[in-house]
């Protein structure tokens, strides 16, 4: 019965067995953490081969250059060749660098901030305002960057399909917007997948400014929970078509496919983009390491390589996703008060407790040692305006660990809910 | 005989055979490159035993972490330990990065121009005018990040012990020099390796300004041309005596000790320095690729493997610093028109040619078939006011290869001179 259409006797006779409930949770002194979206032992165990990779005799790339000295800043071609056929996008459109995507999304802000984008009539730096609209909930790293370099933060919803077209539409119009940020695959941490229709109206709509971008931080691609992998829309192709070939930076890494921190960051837009961005690599350093690209590529294979390698991780991630969305349903959906995404890739399920309360119930949590990822950090600010949102990261734990601390979570939700109701 | 004994006649038999020389050398349509500090071939075959590293099963630091996952920003324990060992540097003031010292350079003067330093009143952007100290003749790719900023470059001589102290001394005092650069040890493109007297001078002189930074690059630490190992000098420790902790910006690399692009970057400075890096560099990203990093714990195994190694390097470079020396004594030094450095270290030999020819010496070359470093490059915007000075780069080429390139060079330094003098 939902909480709505029960009788104060009725509440009240939840409200103590839900607080007998939260005692014995905290009896069990228990020491879980769901907070990041990180890969588990065994998940990163996957690619244990790659440790041993390139190997003592191998060190030379397809076109007959020493990796082991400086040179290519652009990253080995066999690499871009083969992650391009993987993402859709030609290889002279794409960079292979070191690990990590994030450096290279700062790194593009500062460069157009500090020097302007090869678009940009001035550095963003020289505008009296500059906007970014951030799709929420969102990616909390993402927000921090903007946030540094004190770029204001415009809020827009995230729906089934992608970011409240209406909004940024509109939004987009004002030139001091210069950019957005946007997980357009199983995005961080709704898990919702931008439709194609979506895609041609970011890629076509009007801009106020010509150096407008979208951060389309593909970080989740191939990260598919079903036997599918979904399609990956050729994004420039599709903004070449709308008539805006420059807007996307496209980015996307093996972090959480080989090993995070330590795999091949990739970073894609139009070919005067790529030239605009090298030009500033290029004096902030010689080229990334190329022999790690190069042992990833060894290890790959070919793109249906990184799908093989995927299967593995979905074997391991998908039950985990799973128990948390049996444990949430059996727990709280009859009593209608929560909602959950149920992600069909991705590292993250999003929960919507009741409003005002998700403060109290990350409390509530931590109070019975069950530590989740600060309410409000999938906003800008970390200021979620209506408190109700958590975001839950089961990749981590083993199995057994998720399911004890998903059925806390949800005494958690639970008795906050009830107290929020005066109970 | 020197060229100013010569009489006339001299001078232009000099110069008649000089021209067939030179037209000898246009005949054997050489194909050869002295430009850049690249370690050869077999160099970089030393550390070959790396490319199969950390191995399968290694993968876990000395504190038990999991280093194919996220996580430790500063780099793992043990090799911030060993390089410190090295470096005479305590691993709590030590970072270890990724690949490239270059790129902690541009990012710590791009953290302090958009955010300031943790002792800054603003960000150095918001300042009327910021300029930093260039000792030339210096390395080209310094230069360049403070070009791109649009940081002023005040250039100051190198002494045989340091830059010339009195003017950097005067110009300190200004408020708007916020930064110096300096290779402190076989120094590019001088040899140079700067005094204890002058580097307690840097650290105890007054500055104008609270967040002057030296950048002490010190990038050749440890390769020595003979026998010896230079002191390193303790440049934080020599800081912290002279009442000025957080001044040195410290770099140094196993670039051109084990992969030149693939190697392990080091950052060192105050504890508060190190501090106010890493909250920057924890919003610029994840932290680095911690796998490389046990490879090269696991490779050189102590401070004393590191040095065993740079003997090996030594063995092969030495001779070709010898051959370019001997050539540039045998058929320039009796005419006494140009200087050369003989450094004891490092990657390169500064050439000072006649002045107003340095140019006119690498056209000569450059239709010779020979490749020189562009003539000025050591210099801010590329431009040496004595137009003099050709920094040689002997590390890549085999050392026959090197033999016919420097005497090449030889013919034309004296047939530009003689050009100069109307011959």
């Amino acid at each position: 019965m939902s909480l709505k259409e029960m009788t104060a006797e009725q509440l009240e006779e939840l409200a103590a067995q839900t607080r007998r409930d939260y005692d014995k949770l905290k009896a069990k002194r228990l020491k879980l953490d769901l907070t990041r979206g990180k890969p588990s032992q065994k998940q990163v165990e996957i690619s244990n081969e790659l440790l041993a990779l390139p190997g003592v005799d191998n060190h030379t790339d397809a076109a007959g250059n020493d990796l082991r000295n400086y040179g290519n800043l652009e990253g080995i071609r066999e690499i871009r060749e083969l992650w391009g056929k993987l993402m859709g996008i030609p290889a002279e459109n794409l960079v292979a660098g070191d690990s990590s995507s994030l450096n290279i999304m700062f790194d593009l802000i500062s460069f157009a901030w500090n020097f302007g984008t090869h678009r940009s009539k001035r550095p963003w730096s020289q505008e009296e305002k500059v906007k970014f609209i951030c799709p929420v909930p969102g990616y909390d790293r993402h927000f921090a960057i903007t946030e540094l370099f004190g770029i204001e933060m415009v809020p827009v919803a995230m729906r089934e399909d992608g970011p409240d077209m209406d909004a940024v539409r509109e939004l987009v119009k004002d030139p001091a917007v210069k950019g957005m940020w946007l997980v357009p695959m199983f995005s961080n941490p709704t898990g919702v997948t931008i439709s194609e229709k979506v895609a041609r109206e970011l890629a076509g709509m009007d801009a106020g400014s010509p150096d407008f971008r979208i951060i389309w931080d593909n970080a989740y691609a191939v990260h598919t929970l079903t036997e599918d992998f979904p399609t990956i829309l050729p994004i420039l192709d599709i903004a070449n078509d709308e008539g805006h070939p420059h807007r996307f930076w496209v980015l996307s890494s093996t972090s959480k496919i080989t090993f995070a921190g330590g795999g091949v960051a990739f970073f894609a837009t139009s070919a005067d983009g790529i030239k605009w961005y090298l030009k500033h690599a290029g004096i902030r350093g010689i080229g990334p390491n190329k022999l790690n690209q190069l042992a990833h590529y060894e290890f790959f294979g070919s793109a249906e390589g990184v799908r093989s390698i995927m299967r593995r991780h979905r074997a391991l991630l998908a039950p985990k996703f799973e128990a948390v969305l049996r444990i949430l349903e059996d727990r709280l959906g009859k009593y209608d008060f929560a909602a959950w995404t149920k992600p069909e890739g991705g590292y993250f399920i999003s929960l919507d407790v009741m409003d005002g309360t998700a403060n109290r119930v990350w409390e509530l949590a931590k109070n019975a040692g069950i530590v989740l990822t600060p309410a409000g950090s999938a906003f800008p600010h970390g200021e979620d305006p209506n408190d109700r949102n958590i975001r839950l990261a089961p990749s981590l734990p083993p199995l057994k660990e998720i399911e004890v601390a998903m059925k806390g979570v949800a005494t958690c939700a639970l008795l906050a809910a009830l107290e929020k109701l005066g109970y």
